[in-house]
């Protein structure tokens, strides 16, 4: 008969390896999912990471075949699945047995095949947005970056341009002048979105400033980014900048579409999750940056995935 | 004059290293506090660890070492220094100049000196509280473990105790049932505190008895733990069972004595604060054991000191 797993992990990035290190160590029945070829989420295209304690200066790829491999010596079980929706499991008779009396069966349909649960941990991590122009991809990891709490100590005395208007936009261009030599903020509008406070300060650094109105049209560079081409949207002005780097802060997407309906997400389209990483639905825990959180972060990820494991126990155990 | 850190850290275990390895990326003027001439504060006597993400099969004391090295490799500033309390600065003129009207000083008074900042993060850990038998100190990792989720897999299809009667100890006994060959739940009194729905849970494991009424006297090994000598409290007859390895619940102590009035603690003495490390005094953040949370571990104290650091972050731009 069909195989009943304790535990679906959704995702192999730092959430989902994380989770499963520590479902492994505590015993339970658990398959991770995993639509790439390679685990790892994320952090794969990650230049270098120096914010994982213990690990400084690690190439990003490197950590992600390490936590996978760590997985892997436990000894847990990995399919390469596309997850197409999550849903209650049909209560055939046999499948009720199974159960024994225990918590509803969930089924995971995915393209090959369906799996039946007792719980499920979506770590399908997020992305973000792109600006979508030349250089861009091209550049990632070699002066291109998403993340500045992630990567901006690579640009100490350099000079960087953060795109955007939002709170993380303004926050970026903070953090950076703290230590950059000079940090352009860029923003299409004539006025930031960002918070009051946040802009305020921003004001009081010497060494940023905000070019209004305008857009980014390329990233230029040989190895790495040495210049962005910009275009005043009012005037239609073209001028080319040069930074040694670019902070791209147009927002982060949460990879929670197949999930709509299945728990409570908020208007950012992330699972609405705690600490403990319970969502709205029981039996359903999420974990990393798909969730509801301050913080997206590799080490912070991994937490969840350990906190997730102690919220399934708990659950498993009729604990709620 | 006296210098003005923008914070200090007190402590110098997994949380408080994880909170100077992003702040000294987040290029605030830190200064970490450590009574102990090591760092590293409960991993230190971790025998092996297997559940740090990325470092599998680690000692103890080489991850202490790995978390120190990261952070002084980052220029970190270290002091060996006993904390005696923390409390507003004392305001003379030049220390409200130097504040440049930003958030009220706070000072950390030691033994040897007394230091000026802006934001503390009281990291400063928790202790399991001992049976203070012979034999408990010298099989610690050999056998004597505080911690069911961190070792228990270490004792996969052997024969193991777990002392007390609480709901740690219930979970401990359940979890360990799972791939345990024998779990022994020892008992000083005839009835469990811990929840009802824990308690049938344990009724149900087939491999799980309660040994009631009944006290450890000693911890008996050579090189490692081999038996332990039991002794009935009510008819005061003595036995000997021999077991591979003994899980002690009997609670955990924080490390928050001398932070009494400073921030909100619950009755069990923890500082008050959620996943964003905020306690109830503005500046005063806590990361790590030491603050109220589900799951203590290493990965989930790491992350704690990195959202701290954002926590931080945000007070010192004015966002609260």
């Amino acid at each position: 008969m069909e195989q009943i797993y304790d535990l679906i992990i959704i995702g192999s990035g730092p959430a989902g390896l994380g989770a499963a290190i520590y479902a492994k160590r505590a015993d339970l029945k658990t398959l991770v999912l995993e639509k790439e070829a390679v685990s790892g989420g994320q952090v794969l295209t990650t230049y270098e990471v120096d914010n994982y304690a213990g690990l400084p200066g690690i190439g990003g790829f490197d950590l992600g075949m390490k936590f996978r491999e760590h997985a892997d010596r436990l000894g847990t079980e990995f399919a390469e699945e596309t997850v197409l929706r999550v849903e209650e499991a049909e209560t055939g008779e046999e499948i009720l047995m199974a159960a024994e009396a225990g918590p509803a069966l969930k089924q995971v349909v995915c393209q090959n095949h369906t799996y039946l649960t007792k719980t499920v941990i979506i770590a399908s991590g997020a992305h973000h947005r792109k600006l979508g122009i030349p250089g861009e991809e091209e550049f990632l990891g070699m002066g291109v970056s998403y993340c500045a709490t992630c990567d901006g100590a690579f640009f100490k005395k350099k000079t960087v341009a953060v795109v955007g208007g939002g709170d993380v936009a303004i926050e970026d261009a903070i953090f950076l002048a703290r230590f950059c030599k000079k940090v352009y903020l860029i923003h299409r509008r004539d006025e930031l979105r960002g918070a009051k406070s946040l802009q305020k300060r921003l004001m009081e650094c010497e060494n940023a400033e905000i070019i209004w109105d305008t857009v980014v049209e390329n990233v230029k560079g040989s190895t790495r980014v040495e210049s962005i081409q910009l275009k005043n949207k009012k005037t239609g002005e073209g001028r080319e900048l040069f930074v040694d780097g670019v902070f791209i802060a147009v927002g982060i997407t949460p990879n929670t579409a197949v999930f709509d309906g299945l728990a409570a997400m908020d208007a950012g389209g992330y699972i609405v999750a705690g600490e403990d990483g319970r969502t709205s639905e029981p039996g359903i825990f999420a974990a990393g940056d798909v969730r509801t959180k301050a913080l997206r972060q590799i080490v912070t990820a991994v937490s969840d995935g350990a906190n997730c494991i102690s919220s399934v126990e708990r659950y498993l155990n009729g604990q709620g």
